[in-house]
């Protein structure tokens, strides 16, 4: 290790203990804070965020960087995350900064309300603002790309998706836009005799709690690393051997909560599986929201939903929730790959998600842009609900363009990740199935160790050591290809093989 | 308020966010952490503490205070309370700082096991260099002190017990170690008859929960502004609007959950009565440990054990642990005040009690000042607790001298604040009952609010814009005064009143 390098190291070590502490008194306002607590952990964290940015974008950190010469080609790595970590907060001014998380907050927080109240004119009012700094933020992020890229929101790409271009994205998407209506069309044709038991409970909470924590086991999570807890929206977070997720429950129905625990704990496996040599340093870090999301839709889709994981994983369920006896496994399984068009993204199939995640892409890429302004949102967003599938938004804001929180405080750019995520977990998941031709067998015994231990040598060892698209194609042999995501829902959904 | 004092309030309300940081993230240590996330927390808890160390001891907060005037008696008094937490963080070298954190981790990790094991010898090993680092430091702190001290280990009482000096204190523990023997032989021959039942439950944990919900509803906690969760050892925290405190259960007994709630609920609401106007400044700390015990133990002692206040809530205990119908209100008051010396502190009752903390004070005191060595602890313990509980502990140095946590990293200086904390709660119980002449009619309606009202007017509202004894002179007409103690004994012991 050179001097140069190891001051670095740190450095950044330091600033990532101010980011443990911000992760977890972040998850302990999601989780357990009452809501008396608000104002004092909200001083605590815009301090800890404060420092935390202050420290980053310092001077000395500046010049470490500029010094610094790797030994090694992973020192070199290492060296170029920092700065890509260093450029991506130095190149806003602090008033755009602050003017953004400002307007962010109160269009958030406002948005709770307003939506409600398919209150789309009060939403505009702060919207605007929101939009208008977010495209100041994408201009100087693109001003200041070391990698010279095509326009604006391709430098908010950078920040979810890493390494993946508008262009790269768009193309993969079309493909995708043309394939997924007719598919979707043949998939409820199919599905129209199903026989689909409605569940009604109650299943007790404390029950499916038992249940959720069996399929974390099931799925490789130890509770020596980590926990689960509840909160309004399911999510994960966490630190090396500490790794946190959340989930919901209700009374009156179990797929759900399961489906959002597989889901978290593929991302917690893969902030787990990271490696520790690394620990604290960009390089260690997760690749990009792209790669974690194909890692949660991996253990949601790929494993939990697969037909030999849940006759297997049917028995815990009937052994905790007795009463789920009455229905068969096909009709177990007719629930949970049931597919609907409908309004609300975060309720939607893996069939018609990605045509929720396409629409927001167009919209928000000319958006950001500048070829589309805000007021022409809603439009666009009834045009493209017809066109994708065949449902009408029309002064429906609610249940259309004021679904999501994403926008409200100026997250642009994050949307694709998700549907990047599920080709992504296809692709992985069709090669782990070539390579392991017992597959299915091992499955349907519950072992998942052969999955977890290819995507640890091959992905989640891998940490920010490569550019995503690298690791994609040295695991799988090329690129982000949706093919292998079509070929899965053709098997699922139309052969009923999986 | 003046621009130098303007400036100093913005600067102790940056350090006041890290020790927000660091409060939940110790909390969450104690409470939801899992084994795998202790490297990684230890090493954020140390930077934080360090960052804090080192902003809090800067040159800028020496400048500050420097040029600050107050404009106001309450400006001033903050000023002074600022001063006092600068020097007594700036008056000890960092070199020993360091050395007693280390020396401190080692000898209470080790002791864990050694204590287990009745090893003395080893654990003297850590112990010796524990205790010469603690005298360098009662030193450093005499040395610096802005008022005049007369030994080192008032320096240390500074720490816990600020205001009340060796002096003092030894004077009311004389008076009542001369006292409390002949009471407890009194009070044992007439507890000698009673019947006094053996609980043996199964207590289900959840319905506990409950239960120890209940009593903190009762005892005025609003669980909008604080959690109750569980620990190996009971303990409150928090924040403004964010009080949480920990409890543990048992399910073969209830009684002593139920204790250690109610101490913990009289902590937490001393904390949530601190005025809100001196929000992260000095001021608006809780005087010191004594006064900090003293809730505790009125909340425990005088609310929850008064015979007024147990009959009301029986009824709660026997409505979520039915089984405990079996026994009348006689026999409970007997089980919760049976009085029985024993070798353990923790566990002593509030006869014993106070012999088991004098016997410790007697021995730090020497010990700190010199007059004592490390190897003679022993058999000084093995004499106090023949004289004062008529036990012998010779050998027996797990149930002796090595019972207690305190010692382990230094914290010589402590133990005087749990007596004081029970003499100055009586105290204050004897002025409320003066005062509201129909306190036992409203205690066994469950009525509380008169005395979290006078506790609110008298204690919590001063936080520390007066010194300890000033408070308690204002509140009830005189200093700490042993006897209001040794009446509310003789009261509910003796007399069976209470």
């Amino acid at each position: 290790m050179t001097g140069s390098y190891k001051k670095l190291v740190d450095h950044f070590s330091k600033l990532a203990h101010l980011e443990h502490a911000l992760t977890f008194l972040q998850w302990d306002h999601m989780v357990m804070m009452p809501p008396g607590g608000n104002n004092s952990r909200s001083a605590a964290i815009a301090e800890l965020t404060s420092l935390h940015h202050q420290q980053l974008t310092s001077r000395k950190t500046g010049d470490l960087l500029e010094e610094a010469t790797g030994d090694t080609p992973t020192e070199k790595q290492s060296i170029k995350e920092m700065r890509r970590e260093y450029q991506q907060a130095v190149c806003l001014p602090s008033d755009l900064v602050k003017a953004k998380s400002l307007a962010g907050s109160i269009c958030e927080h406002d948005w709770r309300e307003q939506r409600q109240k398919n209150d789309w004119t009060s939403f505009l009012n702060n919207f605007q603002e929101v939009v208008a700094l977010a495209r100041q933020e994408a201009q100087a992020r693109f001003d200041a790309a070391t990698e010279p890229l095509n326009t604006p929101y391709d430098a908010m790409l950078e920040l979810y998706c890493a390494g993946d271009s508008a262009e790269f994205i768009t193309s993969i998407f079309t493909h995708l836009k043309s394939e997924l209506p007719p598919l979707l069309q043949r998939v409820m044709e199919q599905q129209n005799g199903n026989t689909r038991p409605t569940f009604t409970g109650p299943y007790p909470i404390e029950a499916q709690k038992e249940l959720n924590q069996q399929l974390m086991k099931s799925l490789g999570f130890n509770f020596d690393r980590g926990r689960m807890d509840v909160s309004a929206h399911p999510f994960s977070t966490g630190c090396r051997g500490d790794q946190r997720i959340t989930t919901r429950f209700c009374d009156n129905g179990f797929l759900n909560a399961l489906l959002a625990t597989a889901h978290e704990t593929g991302h917690a496996s893969y902030e787990d599986g990271l490696p520790p040599q690394w620990d604290n340093l960009p390089i260690g870090n997760a690749r990009n929201l792209s790669l974690h999301e194909s890692q949660s839709l991996l253990f949601e889709k790929q494993i939990f939903l697969s037909t030999p994981f849940l006759n297997h994983f049917s028995s815990f369920i009937n052994k905790h929730l007795p009463t789920t006896d009455a229905y068969s496994r096909q009709q177990l399984r007719n629930a949970a790959i049931s597919v609907q068009p409908s309004f609300i993204r975060v309720e939607a199939d893996e069939v018609t998600y990605p045509l929720h995640v396409i629409l927001r892409f167009e919209i928000e890429k000319e958006l950001i842009n500048g070829n589309v302004q805000v007021e022409e949102i809603p439009e666009l967003w009834d045009l493209k609900m017809k066109d994708y599938l065949n449902l009408s938004t029309k002064d429906n804001y609610k249940d259309g363009c004021m679904q999501d929180m994403h926008w409200t405080d100026g997250s642009f750019g994050y949307f694709p990740s998700y549907t990047m995520g599920a080709l992504n977990g296809a692709q992985f998941f069709s090669t782990i199935k070539k390579t392991f031709t017992d597959w299915e067998e091992r499955l349907s015994t519950g072992d998942i160790s052969f999955i977890t231990t290819w995507l640890q040598d091959n992905i989640w060892s891998k940490a920010s050591s490569m550019d995503g698209q690298e690791i994609i194609t040295a695991a799988t042999g090329e690129k982000t290809n949706a093919d292998h995501f079509l070929t899965h829902l053709d098997e699922r959904y139309l052969q009923n093989l999986y």
